[in-house]
């Protein structure tokens, strides 16, 4: 079962040598969000192929531009495309009325309904959530109101081990084996025990995103041993205090919450457009926490079950 | 003495082909206008290597998002790069209630100062004028109240001819040749006749861009003669009744306007996401007006003095 995070863009505030501002899509299986859609989200959506109008949810951390002013141009285009399925937005306060404001400008009613989530300031707060996922804000500290987003897995059922299943079994014990019951007859009394029959459920993967963000340990706790992390990583430690002032992360501290918080890979991106070449911030990242990947324009990073 | 105008986008509504949506930018002795600003705009600004912190007037033709949704990025942008002169923006209703309200909810104070100019509905009116040129908003008929705009440079001097000029004069005389006058001494006694000593002042260039437009023939007159229009041309006249029912033009009706209105040469453009190949939208035009051209990203088209 999928569980992948496409980047569409690993930019900072500036974009830079090819590198879009801040977006990605996150797909679980078969549910499609798009996380942050900065300037160009839409070109850069048709450049990798993706199926935008599987995008039913688009979460958007802040409202500096460059994580939601791909959004208008994203929306006007699913319109003239004649999309039908309603589309949920999730922002901060602001993020509707500039919407509705362009909407109205534009003398656009789309063929589409938008359902606008507004995020709670500072709220740990499930968002969205069906049988098989939830996704939950994360508050970080940054200069606007900023959340990042946990995507992660329900408990999945213990699994049915096929070599020694007996013949025969009616869908109510199949069901009560994934739920980690015994099977029994009709006066309960045990038949077959649960071990014998199934094996371990796969594990509930998460993936947490987290932009933009100064340093902030409060964050750990929150994504403690998620799959993949999605860390800001704006600048290297030499920049230090510029990262201080505009509360923005340098790859080292990314590192540092990795470690903290035990994930299993760190993603760093939000590239300054000063870092032409991305090896020293990689570098400075896995010298703390060595399973660091870079985000790249194109790339999908996937969570194997 | 240049008039040059580089087109960064060349798509209509739905960018496509690597096509960006409509933004040129037209220069003219030293003058930097943006003319609209779709989505990355400021991608293909630093694509092609403009200097765009010399562009001092932004004009914003309608409020569909394919003219305007790149103007806040490039805002955000130049005040990140800490541009200090004054930008002026040119649009109409909305425009700047879309503009304030981004800022806002960012809390961004620009490094620069912005004046907002609104244009009038349906109005054929000068909104730049200096000593060397005047820029003029044409109304065209679109859905939404939309201008085109003229650029035309003013009356020029006579040029001294320096292979009769005599030695000595003084600079009012030589200021009184170019105006067109006679040398007098003193006393207003003709020494010198302008004819003698001067050549015909160089044709003053004009530029015009119609978009959006459905065919309008109240153009002609306001566009005579121009040396170059841009005329959108976002169907092929098999699609007549859908251009008819957008207010969009064909490449025919683009070529008719320029033909009656006797420009030098026709460039269109803002085409339709269905064409990949854009040759016969061009041979539909050049039927009709031999001298078109295509709109293509990066290209630049100059105005020879």
């Amino acid at each position: 079962m999928s569980f992948n995070i496409t980047i569409l863009g690993s930019s900072g505030a500036l974009p830079a040598f090819g590198r879009f501002p801040s977006c990605q899509l996150v797909e679980v299986q078969n549910r499609y969000f798009l996380v942050d859609c900065g300037e160009g989200a839409q070109i850069q959506l048709m450049k990798y192929q993706t199926n935008f109008h599987r995008i039913n949810h688009i979460l958007i951390s802040h409202l500096h531009g460059d994580h939601y002013l791909g959004l208008m141009g994203l929306l006007f285009t699913m319109h003239l495309l004649r999309r039908t399925n309603d589309l949920h937005i999730y922002g901060h306060v602001g993020l509707n009325e500039i919407i509705t404001t362009q909407l109205r400008y534009s003398r656009s009613v789309p063929s589409y309904r938008i359902h606008f989530h507004l995020l709670s300031k500072d709220a740990n707060e499930i968002i969205f959530e069906d049988e098989h996922l939830t996704v939950e804000t994360i508050p970080l500290r940054h200069k606007l109101t900023c959340s990042g987003f946990l995507f992660r897995e329900k408990p999945k059922p213990r699994r049915i081990n096929k070599d020694t299943l007996p013949q025969g079994l009616l869908i109510r014990q199949l069901a009560a084996l994934k739920r980690g019951e015994h099977v029994t007859d009709d006066q309960g009394v045990v038949l077959y025990r649960n071990e014998d029959l199934t094996l371990a459920a796969r594990k509930s993967r998460s993936y947490a995103y987290c932009s933009d963000t100064a340093y902030h340990e409060a964050l750990v706790e929150k994504i403690r041993n998620v799959d993949l992390l999605f860390h800001e990583a704006t600048f290297t430690k030499d920049e230090q205090s510029k990262a201080n002032e505009t509360l923005h992360s340098t790859a080292e501290e990314a590192a540092r919450i990795a470690r903290l918080a035990g994930v299993e890979r760190l993603l760093i991106g939000h590239f300054s457009a000063r870092y032409k070449d991305l090896a020293p911030v990689l570098a400075e990242a896995k010298s703390i926490f060595e399973n660091t990947y870079l985000a790249s324009e194109g790339e999908t990073f996937s969570i194997a079950d």
